[in-house]
């Protein structure tokens, strides 16, 4: 007979709920306001088009910032002004792969992306024979002398059996991050790894690495699925080869800017609510879903408060990162400046997980202040917004923690982000101008129950 | 002082959840397994490459027919068969609208699309000056005997302010199936209408109407959402005139069939839950999402019970249903056919609200049964799904609710949808191979758990 257990018993007693008989209208008013006139996707298209992608230090990230502080001064703020921040200048450069798949082939040239903050070879050809791996555990158990000089492939998959990418992408992202850790002081020619994606494509994938030890400094470049699945099949086979040159690497360092916007607040003008994105993009694509996509909901979430004529109690605040992609440099500045000043920041929220139709947010409350909160939330499910499990925080946003405010960010549907982020691939066409705006009144829902209630302070 | 109400008083009391322990893995196994190796993204580029768009009565329905077919006895189902439908047979030939946007100017080309089952201009053509109506109720004031011989230009806009797009597709269709029943006795030149699409493009999204009075029957088109404005403005302006000329309409009727695929129960063979999309297509695009998407995750549906080896205790049955578009043959047909045959239906569920991520289900269940299936409602949150409020069903299982059967619908996310739905963008590259494929677990997790747990018995 089958053992029978007591699971999931939700019992929600005693949640008693005070919510203005106004307040399911007013977010109503601020999803339909959004939905019919916002303008986050016409900013974000010419966030994309006209500037496209924008690395720190580069000339397009600071057309961005000269973007941003119009557009958030077109929205209506109170203030607006840049916050400078030193950040890396990382630039890419020239970069050829080509790949021999068997000793009596030719090699092939297939599309390639450097890994950011990665050193590459200095212009020079780099040749040598490939070692396939599995994981960091499989390295570990190889002989370091036999590994010298050549090419490793770190051969992770992306495990799609995660209900959620997040998931999955934590899962596998270790490879980009921290192979130089794991390779240590081993002389090797460079590491290939297969793209942290979600994509049965052949878009390489960049993202940030970093090399712990100066020591030893070496190529990382990324490749895309289809090509990693045929150099899979190749090593299982035989003996295969790469030959690199690229020249990318960090050339020092420039100023550049966080871009605020801001709506005081009416009652407690000292108390701010933030509400960010990061402006730069990896040197690829648009920076569409990451982060142009959080950029143009925070403005959008500001031009709410101001067209509905909604006075919060507190002070409101936009923050367009700077440097979220390598070096998170504008989020430190942030909060650095914010504990300086003694500016007491409730709850900071940000959207940097793509502009996808949002399900919830993930914060870094304690139980009274989340009990408080979910006596609301039932008023948020009709716009698909039910999801308050998980703890959380994003990477800006998350320099705040240690100044004593919650944090947050926004959480979209994960399903298509991996299979663009990062890549050439993320471009305006592949946001929907409907999903973008239910996050970005996801977002003024959010700010404007916690603004009205107090409920996280 | 703000007067506070007691709202959402959510207190979910003595909900006493049974779950066997290994639920939450079934569940989980499930998800896994189509996630990594479900099949049902290639059957849908199969279907929608191979075959194309597949109206009732085209030799492309026949060989989807034959796919389909294929398709389940490859699934491994224990008994695969065809059940005939007779369909009505509507054939779109050749069609051409060109405006005049003021009297000194030439008549434009614009994108058009008949709407389905409607009579053309018998290859003539047809040309006169358009009155621009906003709604049936204005409609209803004007002087009939002035619009007579006119193109009357229903211009009703989709309405972006609902949350759901659903809702909004609601309450604009009526403009694609009433108008006719509207316009009455009116000897009217023909019907524009702004098509009922969330896009901000210029594509005409097509779809069903009926004539109500036989002895007026008139041509009506759609065009997109840009040439809708453009028209809008300079009906405002003065007058303008189209000039159409098409040939479509229904000529006869055809033989075509359901195919129907089931997993025989191991403890109640003669009770049926039933998964289902509909095989035939509007005559353009693919039919990606409407509704190959709901034929692929009802076909992995079983593949999955069958790769797992979870024995149903009920009989499962896929059915691809024939014609949902222009007739619902046959949802009628099998709905006959088990009233006939006194098969008893436990439950009915179908997809075809596009292959997005799922976020719930709609169901016809009573309070006992959705209390009963509620208690499972946490194991599935973590998919995502968490969606049960709306009352609910399909059109194709609409048909079994008069058997007594309960339907449903699988309700994924509704953003995207209208921006392709019945167009020429309704293609296999705007489905996402996990959104498709957490649709079909969140069917057959669903089905396992009814099956289970006999709670809708």
């Amino acid at each position: 007979m089958k053992r029978m257990v007591l699971t999931c018993c939700a019992i929600w007693l005693s949640t008693v709920v005070f919510a203005a008989p106004g307040d399911s209208a007013v977010l109503s008013r601020i999803s339909a306001h959004i939905l019919s006139q916002g303008k986050c996707y016409e900013d974000l298209r010419t966030l994309c088009k006209q500037i496209g992608h924008r690395i720190s230090a580069s000339p397009e990230a600071e057309k961005a910032v000269a973007w941003g502080e119009a557009a958030l001064r077109a929205a209506g703020c109170d203030r607006v002004w840049l916050q400078p921040v030193q950040v890396p200048k990382w630039v890419r450069g020239e970069e050829h792969l080509a790949l021999r798949f068997s000793p009596d082939q030719p090699y092939v040239d297939v599309p390639v992306l450097s890994l950011g903050n990665s050193e590459g070879t200095n212009d020079k050809i780099k040749k040598a024979e490939i070692v396939m791996v599995e994981s960091f555990d499989a390295y570990k158990k190889l002989n370091p002398t036999e590994l010298e000089g050549k090419f490793i492939f770190f051969n992770y998959h992306f495990r799609h059996d995660f209900p959620q990418t997040f998931n999955a992408y934590g899962d596998a992202v270790k490879y980009r991050w921290q192979t130089p850790e794991v390779i240590g002081k081993t002389k090797i020619a460079g590491v290939i790894i297969r793209s942290v994606s979600s994509g049965a494509d052949d878009f390489p994938h960049t993202g940030g690495t970093m090399y712990p030890d100066k020591e030893n400094v070496f190529p990382l470049v990324a490749i895309g699925n289809k090509t990693a699945d045929r150099l899979e099949a190749a090593c299982r086979k035989g003996t295969t080869a790469a030959m690199l040159r690229s020249n990318c690497g960090l050339k020092g360092t420039a100023m550049s800017y966080n871009v605020i916007g801001e709506i005081t607040g009416s009652v407690h003008p000292q108390d701010y609510m933030v509400v960010g994105g990061h402006l730069d993009s990896w040197d690829v694509g648009e920076g569409a879903h990451d982060d142009g996509a959080g950029c143009v909901q925070a403005i959008e979430v500001l031009r709410t408060f101001k067209s509905l004529a909604i006075k919060p109690k507190h002070s409101i605040r936009a923050v367009l990162f700077m440097n979220e992609e390598n070096g998170a440099k504008g989020g430190r500045a942030y909060a650095d400046s914010a504990r300086v000043r003694k500016e007491h920041h409730i709850v900071a929220l940000e959207s940097d997980a793509g502009g996808f139709a949002p399900r919830g947010f993930e914060l870094s409350w304690n139980a009274k202040q989340k009990q408080a909160f979910m006596a609301f939330a039932p008023l948020l499910q009709r716009y698909g917004i039910y999801d308050f499990e998980k703890e959380g925080g994003g990477v800006d946003v998350g320099f705040l923690k240690n100044n004593g405010s919650i944090i947050g960010e926004l959480i979209p549907d994960s399903q298509r982000y991996f299979d663009v982020h990062h890549t050439d691939n993320d471009v305006f066409e592949t946001v929907n101008h409907r999903e973008l705006k239910m996050g970005a009144a996801a977002m003024a829902q959010f700010i404007y129950l916690a603004d009205q209630y107090e409920i996280l302070d």
